[in-house]
């Protein structure tokens, strides 16, 4: 007991982000028992804000549930929402029914965003100064709300319909004269978000301007809130990890340390439906099992001139959806980009069609064979380099995600055709 | 001329960010007239610095050298530092021999550092301010050094070694009273980042502990820079793409602009390399010729086989180095990833194997075809687990990228024993 106490004054300490890293390791019922010690000493809001939502919200579900709504009344809105929204509808009905009406009202109108947008990501907690004041009067002003203000860096004007006027840096706030009107330090040509901007496109923007935070407003430019830098940290380390997982279909809640058991759950459907997909492809070979039983040395090529279209076509798919995703392929543009990839497709398949080609006519002496491998393989990289263009720029054209299967799309197409462009051509050539 | 003129005072108005893309959009020859005029009016350095550091570098060298380096002279130093790594040697030197002493100083002093660690990323200019100030005084000096500091948001307090005592926050001036002493405002529990650490660990201090701006310090805790969040971001995307591109053989420097017969150049190199590797598993197949030629029905399963293996290992792969990126496996804890990782290959092997050997029976009615088929299919699936956990792991523990070509390795291993599994079962059993 005595040692459980000199551990926690020592943890009292630390940033609340390390004390949620310690949270992590422990085990559900020790991490519960310890966060019921930093409620007790006012310090579980800000530790739960530290955490991966998922991981937080089953920490508040073991707490007492009147402990659970007061640290939630505590926590910064825009983390209170992360959280809520990993839990079921009942569970979040039930707490927002006991916090204050006004909390539970902003926490509401925050779930109403989708979590992947501008919406989303904002804090309702900005801060709009009247033009009237003094430097020393905001100065002031702000003091009086640093607890509640997602952040004092940054404050902002707005006209009589809470329509976004300019922005106020806290910096030419203390640089200023006191005594000097606030209304001269007033920047008028600021950047804002639009509320239903998806995260990448708030991530461009910050990317784009380096800013520190930055004000969203709705379609009549009326100031809803502020999104501050760190939290697009968190996007774009999200964004990127999606975009990789996707194309190689792992879901997106998978971590290192999963357990197994939840792992399997959703890495075999995906499993499965790559089966399919892969029958289609050898039901092509099944189709010409009298032309392989005749000439058994297309089996060899067959696994090189599809896999050799796998690859080119993975490159290409890896750069249009990338180049997508960091905003450099405008729409209506995509044909530059495919007719950059088709040359490539020519030139490559070309030259690796000389090569397998070579290869076939040195080993069994046939002029024949030489040439049926090479315009296979010449064939497949020019189909890969056009489906590796067209089904990202495509997938985006009909709103979904590029990055999403595009592999296994490609993967489906140059394994299919890649054989089919092989049997064929042995059959009219052999 | 007059048209020129109104279109360089509307351009004016906008935000460096704005106008370097109004840059990047131009061909070289109006670009550089562009930046020449930007230069007159006091605003090419801002630009420039908004750039991506090649680009920034080849315009750089299109001005006249008497004006770029007087541009180089205004740049903030990291900025500065990023385009003259762009540059060749000779033109390193040659413009720091034209730099003030002091400026050509701390740029050699930037460069010696690699540019992916946090030397590499920080700036100089950071404030240190003694403690014995009061906080008027600390303002007063924040004040006269707001052009030349890379924030002005974050001062630090240092001994009489230079080393790290601790941070003063704008923030917390602001809102004190003006002639409080400053070291009441002191933090002494503050982060910093050693100069080698590399960009990866910068991002993950960044994204753990969300501070706008961090010092850097040396082995002996002396302050040498600062990084701002704002140059993280950057970082933690470019990371994000390489690790995309090296997986799948892409150039780190190709984007989706990148001319054709630039893309070739850096792609071809790759397709030769995974041709070497797919010649290395078909001359599996070729060894089995005899096999082939009278069981044709084994070149249906051989794509089926060998491409699970590689959709298994890749999920695998997937999983892994992002996990490693993400900070997520801790050196020696490698065998608890591979121990989930090998359950997952058994049970997943097991799962498919039974489809493949169902078709297999019921298509040629054989119980040996079916059995063959599944027992292939299940070891390589655990090949596969296997593999996809090893080579990541490896790469880190021999100081390489886990993310360097762990597709290409994974998917010569699935397919070469991939098809030796399918033959050799098929010799035993048909």
């Amino acid at each position: 007991m005595e040692e459980k106490k000199v551990v926690l004054r020592e943890l009292l300490l630390k940033h609340p982000a390390d004390i949620a890293e310690v949270l992590s390791h422990l085990s559900d019922e020790q991490a519960v028992d310890l966060l019921h010690r930093l409620y007790l000493r006012r310090a579980a809001a800000e530790t739960l804000g530290e955490m991966e939502p998922e991981d937080s919200a089953e920490l508040l579900s073991g707490l007492d549930p009147k402990e659970a709504i007061r640290i939630l009344s505590r926590m910064d809105p825009d983390d209170a929402v992360d959280l809520l929204e990993e839990l079921p509808a009942s569970a979040q009905t039930e707490l927002l029914s006991h916090l204050d009406r006004e909390e539970a009202t902003v926490l509401a109108g925050l779930l109403a965003f989708p979590p992947d947008t501008a919406g989303g990501l904002m804090s309702p907690e900005v801060i709009a100064l009247p033009l009237s004041m003094t430097v020393q009067e905001a100065i002031d002003s702000l003091r009086r709300r640093v607890e509640e203000a997602e952040t004092i860096y940054y404050a902002y004007a707005v006209d009589e319909q809470g329509r976004l006027l300019g922005v106020f840096s806290l910096r030419d706030m203390a640089l200023a004269r006191p005594d000097s009107p606030l209304s001269s330090l007033l920047k008028r040509d600021v950047i804002s978000i639009p509320v239903e901007a998806d995260a990448e496109e708030v991530a461009r923007l910050f990317d784009k301007y380096n800013y520190y935070a930055l004000p969203v407003v709705n379609t009549d430019g009326k100031l809803l809130g502020i999104i501050t830098i760190d939290d697009v940290i968190d996007v774009i380390r999200e964004e990127a990890t999606e975009d990789i997982y996707r194309s190689q279909g792992v879901p997106l809640e998978e971590r290192v340390d999963t357990p197994w058991y939840e792992s399997i759950k959703s890495r075999m459907p995906w499993l499965y439906f790559n089966l399919l997909t892969a029958f289609l492809a050898a039901s092509v070979v099944g189709a010409f099992e009298s032309t392989i039983a005749k000439f058994a040395v297309l089996a060899f090529f067959m696994p090189i001139i599809a896999g050799q279209g796998g690859n080119a076509g993975m490159q290409t798919v890896t750069i249009v959806t990338r180049g997508i995703a960091l905003g450099e392929v405008p729409r209506g543009q995509g044909w530059r980009v495919l007719a950059k990839e088709a040359i490539l497709g020519i030139l490559n398949g070309l030259a690796m069609g000389v090569v397998v080609g070579a290869v076939g006519y040195v080993w069994k002496g046939t002029y024949a064979l030489g040439l049926v491998v090479f315009l296979a393989m010449t064939l497949n990289l020019v189909t890969a380099a056009v489906t590796g263009t067209v089904i990202p720029l495509g997938l985006r054209a009909v709103r979904l995600d590029p990055a999403l299967g595009s592999s296994i799309f490609l993967t489906t197409f140059t394994d299919t055709l890649g054989f089919a462009f092989l049997f064929l051509l042995a059959r009219a050539f052999l």
